[in-house]
């Protein structure tokens, strides 16, 4: 049984979902893998929970870890990647979107000396992406993001497994949950924008300040994030043209129902464009409430759309699994 | 470059997609895995073509391969998989769904000779997954079959990747792309069933005798393959219980309709069922054509949904190209 040693930065609800993930599935790990991930750190804004014999994950996820033994004030995630001996970092930090920090300089730092990375933190890799895929390169260790896109959906590791071979001539999809409940109520109840945006706020769906999905930033950063790693282009965010769901009117819903379709906000990979488009309503893309659906082409298989929950801290774990189960792989 | 030796067995509509597929990646397996493949065999049930230099794909494809020289009159697949010193063996043919031949003497044969098999034949899978999968295992060999299930839909290969860490708590889905198309032409245009089956068969969709995708045995031998490969079950077709389309009237697809769904047949490998079933006209799994759709519910994916194109000779080489490479990054 090798110990992996790893820290958490960032203990929001996916850091939380991922410790209890963790617990369920050390034992299979084990068994499988002969591998035994200990967590040394949980990394917040203002301090650190260290203890290098292994942090109990039932004691993290049970109490405020500020309230524990081993919490200290002020220490950082940035000293501890450079003072401990790591395999892994998991970067689950909500990231600046204009300056990808604070998870930028964790990834690089992490990169850097030689630790693997696992993230669910768009904004580094919607800014930085090659950067940062040559820095891992460089330093030989692995940069996984599975949990950047799509959440639950298998699509950023299919191009190394199952689409190896195949060319990838098309890419887009709905990879915004929240505008997607939005027009998804606008098109069955025939609410108003504002009300069926209202009532996402209400359950939670939507954040108070929901411009950075009505907007199309969420979904800009995925379109930067599926470009660069499944069609090779080298793009940031910023070379993204962006066009939001915040003048779509029902009056415009209403005749695209009439005429057999659905508006659905569409990020597409190869045109580098986030605008709302017109779906043919048998289209396997049509999915309703907070579903994503991304369809690929290639030369191949030609089309196929995988569909799932984008968001969900127990969903997106789905996807750090599968990235911790890759690098466990290689260590 | 390590020259990697196989034999296609069966040449039908698979097969010559393949050897295709093979002539427009053979560059790039060569130079991203440092493998050449070289096609020393093509067997047929009334003799084999056998090259030991390998054969020219672009004269096999371009001519009837009996007239050819190395055709060799009555030699058949089992005596060269005897003889030849071989890494891989495709099996391509056409399987008969009681008995699993001429395919499982094929499939049995490689495998106790130690050599790697990819197949797109259902039969001998549905009929003797344990036995088969046991023998290539005790001969240190692959047995590979991504292309009995979903055509291009990556479903088989995801159990060992992205779902590897998961478990899989629900399985169903659109497993035969003829009697969707059916029942979709029925739902859309209000055909009768003997209507959208003709139409079906004189575009080439559904065959002469259409009794094994009507009656859901193609769907029931897709069922089996999944439940064991998905949810390791240690089952065969005869398990698995099967009410096919037949008797599905314009007047239930009216109702159904009416109420906000449409019929589908679903293989459920859970309940080692194929049945007509309701689904909701909003379900990811609603799509239509000769469209297949797979749901996935996992304990921390929850649900996934993939849909593709189920058959078609490109399609399926999507498949069958996945597991060469799987095959290839192991020799």
């Amino acid at each position: 049984l090798k110990e992996i040693k790893a820290v958490i930065v960032g203990f929001g609800n996916i850091g939380k979902a991922f410790l209890r993930v963790l617990m369920e599935k050390s034992s299979f790990l084990e068994n499988k893998l002969e591998k035994k991930v200990k967590i040394i750190a949980i990394c917040e804004a203002d301090g650190s929970l260290v203890n290098e014999a292994g942090i109990s994950l039932k004691e993290a996820l049970s109490r405020d870890i500020k309230r524990l033994n081993y919490w200290k004030e002020n220490k950082n995630a940035v000293s501890l990647i450079q003072e401990l001996d790591l395999d892994i970092l998991f970067e689950f930090t909500p990231g600046n979107i204009e300056s990808g920090e604070p998870g930028y300089t964790h990834i690089r730092e992490a990169l850097s000396n030689g630790i693997n990375v696992i993230t669910s933190n768009k904004a580094p890799l919607a800014l930085k992406f090659s950067e940062l895929m040559n820095l891992a390169k460089r330093n030989g260790v692995k940069l996984k993001y599975e949990a950047t896109v799509g959440g639950a959906i298998p699509i950023i590791n299919l191009r190394d497994t199952y689409l190896f071979g195949e060319e990838i001539i098309e890419l887009y999809g709905i990879l915004n949950g929240t505008t997607n409940y939005i027009l998804s109520k606008m098109t069955s109840e025939l609410l108003s924008l504002d009300s069926a945006l209202k009532e996402a706020q209400e359950l939670g769906i939507a954040e108070a300040n929901a411009s950075y999905d009505i907007d199309g930033i969420d979904t800009a950063a995925k379109v930067a994030i599926l470009a660069n790693s499944l069609l090779g282009k080298g793009v940031s965010i910023k070379d993204i043209n962006i066009c939001g769901i915040r003048d779509i009117t029902l009056e415009a819903i209403e005749l695209a129902k009439k005429h057999g379709y659905v508006i659905k906000l569409i990020g597409d990979c190869k045109k580098l464009e986030v605008a709302p488009k017109l779906i043919p309503k048998w289209s396997p893309l049509n999915v309703s409430g907070t579903l994503n659906a991304i369809t690929l082409e290639t030369d191949i298989a030609k089309k196929i759309t995988l569909v799932g929950y984008g968001a969900g801290p127990r969903e997106t774990c789905s996807a750090i699994l599968a990235d911790l189960i890759d690098v466990l792989r290689d260590l």
